[in-house]
């Protein structure tokens, strides 16, 4: 894929060191790229080549990766296995994860920043992914979740922890590729479609949770270890199901409304995102 | 200080949470914003109002305050003190210190990017702060000290440690001073001059480290109590306090030189850093 090609030149200018070892470890443990590969397809369906999207989708990957390697520390969920691999505290040690995750993190920013596009764009572009990824969007989400989920009854909260945990990093690489295209009157749309389709991953993750055994799943089933609320733990595996076929609808809509886009591309990406079985 | 009320005012932006509570908990701690001043005066030395370099005195505080804050964790240094009070993972928990760093350090960027100099000035300032705490620079030197630290015999190698660990983050400020003044011929003479002044400084926290209480020294001797390999230990008290002198001074004499640079505020700044007792 194209995505490991770049990520792969980034990783060479890196100094040696374990840090590097771990951040290549779990940067090069495979996943389903979908953040990248949404950034790909959104640029192209703005007629823009993909090159121009090169340091964003690495970057967003990066900041993807830096967050599953400190998610899964002891302290938080205390994951053992990530993509069918031992995690990144597992396989080195916790010290080498924490540096790692925040080598990754700062890595993301310096390698948006190396970008050649226009110096504002870059500059929207980094913020916007700052802003996904930061204390209003990703790390608040992961706060809620690590802090009140479990005293969460009503849908409507859970929501919110998932449009923030999940959605805010699934809207960044959208919300990026309408700046890149100077559509900057696109971005809070992209924004509402990547709340919809974080919304909808989330819940389907948490479907294949309780329908497949870890390895088949290549994670280990925290949550339900944890006794963790999630949609299907609210809402019953059936509602959840029906949610999430609606969202997923719900957000090919939006996409077919944009005015300056050519959607048949992403929405066949969302189709099969949709009949993922892992 | 300045640099208190622009963090106060970023800190507001935030939503609350624990994370949020976490984050102003260590930024707020008061320390000795050395980083902050640097910049606040190399913009002066230029003949800049201070108000153009807040976005990334912000920044720059932010990840120097996250990573204390990682520093600390139990995987890593295992300190309970920091700055006279509980370091973050004592006064909250773990999961939430990991947070708290990771947001601080993203908020940075955000921080810095919402910076309203010329875009071209603001991404290359930004990407100066990413190298510098990044894996080819603090973090690296966090790797190289967790890692490795403990085989060094030799001063060349803990000096290029220092250089990583403490010099970058020193550098960061003085080299955005450049950019922000578009004395781009600067950056590079700034590194250095960032460099010989993180090294004395290093150095002269070694000395006041096995000279101090930690009551007075208001964090922990970890370094004595995990046997750590310092350039105390290495050159000796009296040398490495020889070595320290000579540093600042060639520091100061660097500044001197500089051509577009009112030097006499800077060099009175570092007089100070040179008589800390702390």
């Amino acid at each position: 894929m194209r995505i490991d090609d770049v990520l792969n030149s980034r990783l060479d200018l890196i100094e040696n060191g374990k840090v590097k070892e771990a951040m290549a470890y779990s940067l090069l443990a495979g996943g389903k790229r979908i953040r990248p590969v949404l950034l790909y397809t959104a640029v192209k369906g703005y007629g823009l080549d993909e090159s121009i999207a090169d340091p964003f989708a690495c970057a967003i990957e990066m900041i993807h990766t830096y967050s599953l390697i400190h998610d899964d520390l002891p302290a938080m969920d205390n994951d053992d296995l990530r993509r069918g691999r031992p995690t990144c505290h597992k396989q080195f040690d916790e010290a080498t994860a924490i540096l790692a995750g925040d080598g990754l993190l700062t890595y993301a920013f310096e390698t948006a920043l190396s970008s050649g596009a226009q110096p504002l764009q870059v500059v929207k572009a980094a913020k916007i992914l700052a802003e996904m990824a930061g204390p209003n969007g990703m790390v608040l989400g992961q706060d809620l979740d690590i802090n009140e989920i479990q005293g969460i009854t009503d849908w409507e909260a859970l929501q919110n922890i998932h449009h923030l945990k999940t959605g805010c990093l699934l809207s960044a690489p959208l919300m990026i590729a309408a700046v890149l295209a100077s559509h900057d009157e696109d971005i809070e749309k992209w924004h509402e479609i990547g709340n919809i389709l974080g919304l909808a991953f989330q819940i389907q993750d948490d479907i294949l949770d309780i329908r497949l055994s870890p390895e088949e799943f290549g994670k280990s089933n925290s949550d339900i270890r944890n006794d963790k609320v999630t949609s299907v733990s609210l809402l019953g595996e059936n509602e959840a199901e029906c949610m999430m076929n609606t969202l997923y609808e719900k957000g090919r809509e939006l996409i077919g409304n944009l005015d300056h886009f050519q959607s048949e591309e992403m929405i066949g990406l969302i189709d099969r995102i949709q009949t993922r079985k892992k």
